[in-house]
């Protein structure tokens, strides 16, 4: 059966399938059968086709079973395309067969925000942390003893099939490449979201991306697109400075390597002054306020992106922001899911947008923690991991 | 000889006269003789005709003499207006004779911040915490034994005359009223430029004001102006609110009488989950917290007015900002001291601006501690100290 087709058999009633289950924070995910119900009203079916690891991922991966935030055992996974295998009632957005992106953050249309051009933060179904279906907050996992598995941001694509809400899944067009789909569920739509509507990046200005993940990669993609003048990359792993280039980094500073200097002071030096934009695409509190420290007074913009992994607080002089200074921070780089990821697929397809070289390695579901392992070895831009089915 | 004339014969020689000198932080102002030399080039001295008291001044005055940012004796005061006096070499944008403005931020006209719509950080003067003159460092003032006495933010008003860059000088109207005037040179224009040009607040939006001196009541004056639909100001002093009414707020929060709830708690209560625009006008990190916490998800926008009176940092969630929300701050409303305040001065005279009400009382030069009394008992909008000539 070719992958993107589906079978109609189990429409209805429960799928029995694989998933990669994280039993306990920090642990290697345990492929195991798990028992999917079928999507009740304003739910979709979805068979994963492919998903990549995030590392939003990893954040959720780590944290403290004790952190009011974690719940275990949980399926991890919010970067994917597949095919929706069935729908509930009610949906008619999409249907059995179509292809489609699940997304983390939801956009029902609606509400006020999803009706603002201003916000992509649905007010009806809030964001964040969801765990499980954001309706009745209820879990259509079980594993084989019965036992609840939970979901993750409305997401939980580390399955070869998933349930999600409606207001979480994005049409595409059938034939548009899967990889590209699934890169677009995530990481590289939030970096270029960043760079094009919460920064706005004009040509000529000057761009400090701390973080060169796939998200920070984006973002350089982005200020590229936009005719940035510098784009400084801002990175531990020396090797990012190559990559980069190939993505419009023009310009590297590694923290290790600054001397007696904060990255700061010699970001400073080279845009004389500070960056019209800076860019956090790590998730720490102190590189969070080191981009805020690198930005311009007058008009230096400030742009939060990363989860910080431990929960610290961001924290920057109560004098240096009366200074002009900005911070801002964005879910999804700003866009709304609906109408932004068919806009940038389209980018794509006219070659407006390049998303090349975003995919690093591939493997297959069973070696899913090898994905991991890339990660947090920091060598991998994006891992595809390809479903068997 | 009337207040706005003067006299002809010191020009090119030192002035003695009268100023309010600050000896050791936090000690009353003492009255003494101090004498100021003729402008250099690029200089004006300026016959100080009324000044009026500024939290900042009180910020200054209050920093602790091991503070770096701390020089005695010196003498404060930077909301003025004056006649000048003399002018030094290279000066021709003003005259003897002329209505002036002296403001605590520079304004070129030439560098690349002055040049940009997006900025008023006058990059060729820098800004914020300037001691003596800003080209040559030194000081004009001198006490009766020949010792410095040093100059404040590029002002120090506190004095029958003074003498500063030119870049710091706004020439306005000459039969523009007094007390009008003083008002524009900080605080009014600082609370109006935040909200029209930094927040850019819209018809129909809420608003939140945390402090209600003159700074948070200009910011209601300006957002009542642009249409908001609710004005809430947040203030300990509970007299606040029948006085807050005239200027145009119209709903009252005293977090001393919020029981187990937060200020922010309530403000989200009162706006179906908080302020499009939060405003700090005080000076206290937890409240420029508070006042990001009341912010609206998706698109709220915090902007911080107030000089932290302890240097604290601004430290705030760093998930929280990752939901669409905005903190910025700016110097003297982001407006540019010589091209907004003629405009202000123009809309006060058109009747869009009402400026009423502001000044709370008035004391004589001599008299200038009690205005440090009113503004520390938290009973006064506006003291204007009288210069007597
Ligand atoms: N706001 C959102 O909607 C959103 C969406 C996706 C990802 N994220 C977050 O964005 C961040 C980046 O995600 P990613 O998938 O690109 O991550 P990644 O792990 O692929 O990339 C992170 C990069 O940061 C570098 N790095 C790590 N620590 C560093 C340090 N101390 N100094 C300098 N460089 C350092 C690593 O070498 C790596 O190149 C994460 O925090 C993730 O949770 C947020
Ligand atoms: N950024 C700028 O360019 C600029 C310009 C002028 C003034 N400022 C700053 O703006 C702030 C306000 O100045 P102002 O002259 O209007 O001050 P002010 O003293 O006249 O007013 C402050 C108000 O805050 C209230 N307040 C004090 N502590 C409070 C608390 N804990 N909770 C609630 N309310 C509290 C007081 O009752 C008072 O009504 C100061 O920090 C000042 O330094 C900044
Ligand atoms: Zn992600
Ligand atoms: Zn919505
Ligand atoms: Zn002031
Ligand atoms: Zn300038």
């Amino acid at each position: 059966m070719p992958i993107r087709s589906i079978t109609r058999e189990f429409i209805g009633k429960p799928i029995r399938c694989k998933a990669a289950i994280c039993k306990k924070s920090g642990e290697p995910l345990v492929i195991e059968e798990v028992e999917l119900d079928p999507p009740k009203s304003w739910e979709v079916r979805i068979k994963i086709l492919c998903t990549s690891l995030c590392h939003s991922d990893v954040t959720f991966w780590k944290m403290d079973s004790s952190a009011p935030a974690a719940k275990f055992p949980i399926i991890l996974g919010h970067e994917a395309v597949g095919v929706v295998e069935s729908v509930g009632e009610h949906v008619e957005e999409v249907k059995e067969g179509d292809l489609v992106v699940p997304v983390f953050l939801a956009n029902c249309g609606e509400c006020r925000d999803c009706e603002s051009r201003k916000s992509n933060m649905c007010s009806k179904f809030g964001s964040g942390a969801i765990r499980d279906m954001p309706r009745d907050g209820t879990s259509r996992f079980r594993d084989m003893n019965g036992k609840v598995v939970h979901h993750l941001l409305g997401v939980s694509s580390f399955s070869q099939y998933t349930v999600v809400d409606v207001t979480h899944v994005v049409k595409i067009h059938h034939h548009f490449p899967l990889h590209m789909a699934c890169l677009l569920s995530c990481g590289v739509s939030t970096g270029v979201g960043a760079a094009w509507k919460v920064a706005d990046v004009e040509k000529g200005s000057t761009v400090a991306i701390f973080g060169l993940g796939a998200v920070g990669l984006a973002v350089a993609v982005a200020a590229k697109q936009r005719g940035a003048s510098k784009i400084i990359g801002v990175d531990l792993n020396q090797d990012k400075f190559e990559i980069g280039k190939q993505f419009g980094v023009t310009d590297f500073v590694n923290p290790s390597s600054c001397n007696d200097k904060s990255v700061s002071e010699v970001i400073k030096d080279m845009t004389d002054g500070g960056a019209d934009y800076c860019f956090e695409c790590i998730g720490l509190a102190s590189l969070m306020a080191e981009a805020f420290n690198s930005s311009r007074e007058g008009w230096g913009k400030t742009v939060i992106i990363g989860v910080e992994m431990h929960g610290s607080p961001l924290s920057v002089s109560s004098y240096s922001i009366l200074k002009g200074r900005t911070i801002t921070g964005s879910l999804f780089g700003g866009f709304k899911p609906k109408t932004d990821i068919p806009l940038l697929a389209n980018k794509y397809l006219d070659k407006e947008l390049n998303l090349d070289g975003f995919v690093s390695q591939e493997v297959d579901f069973k070696d899913i923690n090898k994905a991991f392992d890339y990660l947090l070895q920091g060598n991998t831009i994006r891992c595809i991991i390809r479903m068997d089915h």
